[in-house]
């Protein structure tokens, strides 16, 4: 499929994320519009809250595009979001006769605030990507035992906490944690020294279910996909994480990106898991290409210094689809819902500078970057900022997703005094 | 304090669960009314949506009694909660001028319908029992490593699934999973074999916090308890929690009371966590009694046969209390909502009939129990009802939870063809 012109100028640049072939959802506000649902054209967003109320773009008796998230939408089922597509595709399109009454409820990017593109009901974190399980295995059990037994069998996840998902460009605060090295005496209350990032996809699922899911029927159910930074305290995590999993060490946020890029949007880019080590069990295998061609790359930038490139990989090295994980999260009969949010899991590539965090690529401290500016670092310094990027190259156009971004901010003095 | 009576006879018995001292919170269904607050006194419900629109008691502004849940009342915060008890304290007594109201808004309890007591936000399981950690790691890993090593220093805990959550007298379908036995060569997708039961208390947290919480303040924000049963599936736990913990094991269903007991109604039955092994770091040491002196009890019936208790223990054999895992919950600032539920971790009291899973109680499957009927359980049967119970013991009276029961039923013959 080429690029699909249209009347937005902006959108028609071969390196835009958002052309109309992407069309991304999301939630926005300007100083006279309070947070409502948009999609992204271009350098614009048509303010679709204002398309409803002009019955440009109706979907629904009722209105569902006047609130703060895109759960409604969701919840109406995959046909009407077929629907939706469709007609936003028809109005902003080259030569549409729609052009002048959408003009009207255009918004520039620029001048808008992102806000939660949905309400997250519930967020699970997977560990997915072969080439990061076997290296943090390898680093904590060794290479014989890198890969946990049960890992080629099935996706090993486990349930985070949605209350700490926040968007793009909110500040990270420095976690304090229970913290005791192997060769402490005793565990002491302080300030994470390894706060790390992971590079992950977010899949944003748009259908409940009640009972297990196939998955085909799995990778019917899901809406998008986000970026996703899954930052992590990794000495509160050594130390808290035997027997029950990672808790308080992955509880202080998660960043996603604003605009949740549809599965529609990623037809053209599925592409198959990579071959299997171990058969799956049938209710796992794979029944057709559901990873997605996507290149992922992340910055570093210290405060006040140059930006740098510490690493680039690809969505499709995961070992697991979002839909074999959704699949699995549902064999116990766990019901999920509309507005759950699955994290891939760290996506890192077989190379070195292919690794998804920091853990990785400073091999636990052993190999810290070096910065453009001469300062080394193994995990994050107050100040940084990470930024995540990604997206599809189709043929003349890309299907972009926003950056995912955040800076480390200063741990507390006294965490029991408490600010913003 | 002695028992408060009522002009609700029922509720001025001895042995009563629910006299004046208590007035348990719940959500409650008849023929002719939609699900509603409601507060429970003797054998009756006091439908508070009726008394709001009554002007008899008024909370709010806004109507806060007639939806199905609880948390708007929990989201005005203690002070209001405090005078919600004053108010249905004055209402209900002995003497009160408002009895001929409040008369006609009683409905009696065997005709009304029970349902969940408010929307779960999120769910957190604790591991917080010495007796029940120190049982399960000497089975999985022998009497001189059962303790983890962080266990004496801070709540171990999980987040759980929020949409797994159901009401007492909910049928809980047995699960299928991933299985694989130590001897076997690959795994297998078939029906839960080791299906158990775990008996907790669930803190409902009413007040929400962003930053790290002292253990006071924690013990402030808990709105009231209820009885937890964690069904559990064994034999998937056992392949899928390491590295990260328990998943599909839990995720079948989390079986609550319908009644939430307030702390208030608790405060006289406030008791000590036991004796320190090793000193807690100060944000979670003790500032006062936190746990409750509240007798508890499982009783087992198979289909068509005789009931059975199965075990007796008590709450305050808990090592860590809800307020102290609360304050260990916040302490990355991971932002905590009203609406959460904390399960207490399995009560397993130091004797064999005080232990609160089968998985202890028949130590494995290596010494199965034997009902009355003299047939023997090592784990669940189809058919089998669990019944939770547990009340304080008062000078005169009792606060009473209400019972926690679920039948388990068969798995489904194919998991890929839904059935409700």
């Amino acid at each position: 499929m080429p690029l699909m012109p249209s009347w937005v100028a902006s959108a028609n640049a071969a390196d835009h994320p958002f052309p109309l072939n992407n069309l991304p959802y999301g939630v926005f506000s300007t100083t006279q519009q309070e947070p409502r649902c948009g999609v992204a054209i271009g350098d614009m967003i048509l303010d679709l809250a204002a398309a409803e109320a002009a019955g440009l773009v109706v979907l629904h008796e009722d209105a569902v595009f006047d609130v703060p998230f895109w759960n409604e939408v969701m919840e109406l089922g995959p046909e009407k979001w077929a629907l939706l597509r469709a007609r936003l595709i028809e109005v902003l399109a080259q030569g549409s006769p729609d052009q002048s009454a959408a003009e009207t409820m255009l918004v520039t990017q620029s001048d808008a605030e992102m806000h939660m593109p949905f309400l997250v009901a519930e967020y699970t974190d997977f560990y997915a990507g072969r080439h990061h399980a076997t290296n943090v295995g390898t680093m904590f059990r060794g290479a014989e035992n890198a890969l946990p037994p049960n890992w080629l069998h099935m996706p090993i996840g486990y349930n985070g906490r949605a209350s700490s998902i926040v968007v793009s460009g909110t500040d990270i605060r420095r976690p304090w944690g229970q913290l005791k090295g192997p060769d402490d005496d005793a565990p002491r209350f302080a300030p994470c020294a390894r706060f790390d990032m992971e590079l992950e996809i977010g899949a944003v699922v748009g259908s409940p279910s009640d009972g297990p899911v196939s998955v085909d029927e799995a990778d019917q159910m899901i809406f998008g996909y986000v970026l996703l930074n899954d930052w992590s305290a990794r000495d509160i995590q050594a130390w808290e994480y035997q027997p029950l999993g990672p808790f308080q060490a992955k509880a202080t946020a998660t960043s996603i990106s604003a605009w949740i890029v549809t599965q529609a949007a990623l037809e053209p880019f599925r592409c198959n898991t990579p071959p299997r080590e171990q058969p799956l069990l049938s209710h796992l295998q794979d029944t057709g290409p559901m990873l997605y061609d996507i290149d992922l790359e992340v910055t570093l930038a210290p405060s006040g210094g140059q930006e740098m490139t510490i690493t680039r990989t690809n969505y499709k090295e995961m070992y697991y689809s979002s839909a074999q994980q959704l699949a699995h999260h549902s064999t116990s009969g766990c019901p999920m819902t509309a507005g759950d949010l699955l994290g891939s899991g760290t996506i890192s590539g077989p190379h070195k500078d292919q690794r998804g965090s920091l853990l990785e690529l400073s091999w636990g401290g052993k190999e810290p970057l070096t910065l453009p500016d001469g300062t080394k670092r193994s995990f994050l310094e107050d100040g940084d900022r990470l930024t995540l990027s990604g997206y599809a190259q189709g043929d003349g156009y890309r299907v972009g997703f926003a950056d995912c971004s955040g800076v480390v901010t200063p741990a507390l003095e006294n965490p029991y005094e408490r600010s913003k």
